[in-house]
């Protein structure tokens, strides 16, 4: 039998309301997504958790390939001359690579970092691989764990090390990468919604707010229920400079040689922290259907003597799976109650009820996770007959009243603010994405953050001239401001 | 486009059989399954390599799943400390491991071993998961990867940094762990005979070639053209060794506290270094159907002005796709003999030609990578209405020949021995499998080795009564005897 069904749940999880740093973190250890290792700074990610990478996984592999992206796999270690090739990259990644210094007996005579990103050794690879214009575009993508030294832990949000999956890619044209780079934040932007159920504000980050070493940097940012918004993914425009630090060069039509273009993008766990915490309410996870590693629990209730729903659930858990729904059984030899709780606190969208009476009647009873107990929809009784048809339906109406929850809480807590005072206050009280026409300076962002951690989240075009909320001088942009993650 | 179809092959690749190490490594490159990386002991395993491990790393999972088994994640690095509890294990590995001293800034007190195998870590955070006998059997497999410190470099099957998947179970009793470790031996040996199309010999290993740490080890050996063998996959039943070391204990229901039995077992992309010296040829790679990132390529045919060819293609690509077939165009601007050499390197199983007749006809030529030029059923004509099936048939025609000629290689090469002089003769000249009645004893595998090099590769059970071919003692075992990489 499997180690998620083995391992009894804990259930006094706080209120989310309460504590939500405690509710998160009770939650991701008590629903078995994660426990703390025995290594600083590192958690492990445990079946259920996994199971939520896993589909996480499929569905943007699934993307990027469809785009025209296929994966690869660079070595883990990186010589530090190699590393130090880029200015802003070393600055931006020295204090956080943790280093190799020996390898068996031996001391070694240069330190290898463990990657803490991997435009390094990717650029440098290009640069033997790529010779003509005829081999650009060079789209790759790699699934893999980085390590980036931390003191605090929190799951998924920080860690020392996590999973990610990092794409690089070359082209002949500055043009060519800005397309790639805003192609692939569409897809993180789509799989946000679709997927993760998670409305998200698409933009380009501010000058201090971007990666060592890009031109721009592009996110996606979700607010959580405290009011701070969380980076959920990044898409770089590199420009030339990755390629002038490696060397990356093709002769060109005109027999020309130049330098490539480049961008690199990245999603980790830490997107299943924005779910984890978005979704989630007093009585533990509820996940979207479409990344739930179970979408529906089968659970059989027993009375007395009679057994027949028990002798019934195999047959609708075969059902189910045939028809390509990630069902289980719990036929565990527990009361009705715990399992309800037990399933509940991991987020399994749907509960498949099978009772004496319902034996008796050709039904069962269809529970919905997203729903409070008695509001409209959250349970119906159905034919077993009808059994496929209407889990999926369900499942479809999960996924969409979750996005549609997560859409009401960003849109009501977004603020198009136009005075100084308040704008300060919001930024303060984390009142949610502070929206305002901004300076694009960094001494004004600067000085935002010191009076009210708040930082820009990222930008889009000002529709209107304005002056800055926040300064005073002449706006360029639109900027959400809020304290972040 | 792809990274894929945007490098040319280099043809020079030397014959296989002149000098196989110097073909495989030529293979190896020129197919661009790797590039050799900026790091001592590292390759990069570049798109059309990592292809190959993605179906390997598909039919090993469902097979995983398909047998009760969820995948999860622990960290990469593991505390000295940690490490040091398991005497054997210790001294297997300590050898091997790189060690990280340094974080950011900061000297670390305790070194951190990047993983050379997972056994430690793992084992524990089953202790704390594991409290009672319904917590048993827990049933985890990781995919990830590993280091272990390494002067030599062979893409495949000699790297400092590789991938595998590795599994370790914890059961109640000694029957379920050893029940467990043999029917995994059992799905890589099926993952080898029909995915791989690799014939083996399973078996127990010997008592010096065993796992530190382990009670029993069983492996899958292939035997490679130059007549070493090479183990490509190993099961280990650990006993209570790991459990006594790290602490592993349940309730039984008897209330009494027991340690548990542990098992691990992995499989490498060693293994593809397996199918690619197995199978290959002068031409270069043929990979079986079933791990062919590419199944089918398509070789539209243009004569002068007559383009039609390359107008039907992309229907004829999307009439093999629909159908689940991997197949690929390739309509660029090269000559068709060039297009021919470079899938051929490639071992893409199928290629389909069409050419200005063939549109005439309303026909497509396959034609057969496991097959000579000229050769019976290297090629055939069939209608374009045909064609799905046509390709589907001809998929498992290839599938099936490269298991029949990698079959007659290892039944020819398999030497059942009666003789001392012709068993040492045999060891030493790398004949293939030398299969003995074998007394068991370390020291006359010991003196074996240092005579000729072979040591025993796998074990089975005596038929009869016998005495040791290799030193005249009452044997107690077969074996086979062979070189190994």
């Amino acid at each position: 039998m499997s180690e998620l069904l083995k391992q009894p749940v804990v259930k006094d999880v706080p209120p989310k309301g309460d504590d939500l740093s405690a509710w998160y973190t009770a939650v991701c250890l008590r629903a078995e997504l994660v426990s703390y290792a025995p290594v600083r700074g590192c958690v492990v990610l445990r079946p259920f958790g996994f199971g939520l990478w896993e589909n996480l996984q499929r569905e943007l592999d699934a993307r990027f390939k469809a785009s025209g992206h296929e994966n690869a796999y660079f070595p883990l270690l990186i010589p530090e001359s190699l590393l130090m090739k880029e200015a802003e990259h070393v600055e931006g990644f020295a204090p956080e690579v943790a280093w190799v210094t020996q390898g068996g007996t031996e001391q070694l005579t240069e330190r290898l970092a463990i990657r803490p990103t991997s435009e390094v050794i990717i650029g440098t690879m290009y640069a033997q691989w790529i010779e003509s214009h005829r081999d650009l575009p060079v789209l790759i993508n790699q699934w893999c764990n980085v390590l980036r030294w931390e003191k605090a832990t929190r799951p998924f949000l920080r860690t020392m090390e996590f999973l990610w999956q990092e794409g690089h890619t070359a082209h002949a044209s500055a043009a060519q990468a800005r397309e790639e780079t805003l192609k692939i934040l569409d897809i993180y932007h789509d799989f946000s919604d679709t997927v993760a159920a998670l409305p998200v504000y698409a933009g380009v980050k501010s000058e201090s707010e971007r990666f060592p070493g890009a031109v721009e940097t592009y996110s996606i940012e979700a607010l959580m229920p405290d009011g701070k918004a969380l980076q959920s993914a990044t898409s770089h425009d590199l420009g030339q400079n990755f390629a002038k630090a490696y060397d990356i060069t093709f002769a060109d039509a005109d027999k020309t040689i130049k330098y490539v273009y480049t961008t690199s993008w990245g999603m980790s766990w830490r997107m299943l922290g924005a779910v984890i915490m978005a979704h989630g309410d007093d009585r533990g996870l509820r996940i979207p259907p479409k990344l739930a590693p179970v979408q529906a629990v089968i659970v059989p209730i027993v009375r007395s003597e009679d057994r027949r729903a028990l002798e019934k659930a195999p047959a609708l858990l075969a059902a189910l799976q045939k028809a390509g729904i990630r069902a289980r059984l719990d036929d565990r030899d527990q009361k009705p109650g715990w399992k309800f709780a037990e399933w509940e606190i991991r987020g399994v969208p749907l509960r498949v009820e099978i009772g004496p009476r319902d034996v008796g009647n050709g039904t069962v009873t269809i529970v919905r996770r997203d729903k409070r107990k008695g509001e409209e929809g959250a349970s119906r009784t159905v034919p077993i007959a009808d059994i496929v048809r209407a889990v999926d339906a369900a499942l479809e109406e999960v996924q969409a009243n979750l996005y549609a929850q997560a859409h009401e809480f960003l849109v009501s807590h977004t603020f198009v603010v136009k005075e100084r005072d308040e704008f300060l206050e919001r930024c303060r009280n984390r009142s949610g994405m502070i929206d305002i026409p901004w300076c694009r300076r960094s001494e004004c962002e600067a000085f935002v953050k010191s009076e009210t951690g708040a930082t820009t989240r990222n930008l889009r075009p000002l529709d209107a001239d304005a002056r800055c909320v926040a300064c005073g001088e002449p706006a360029r942009t639109r900027a959400y401001f809020a304290q972040s993650y």
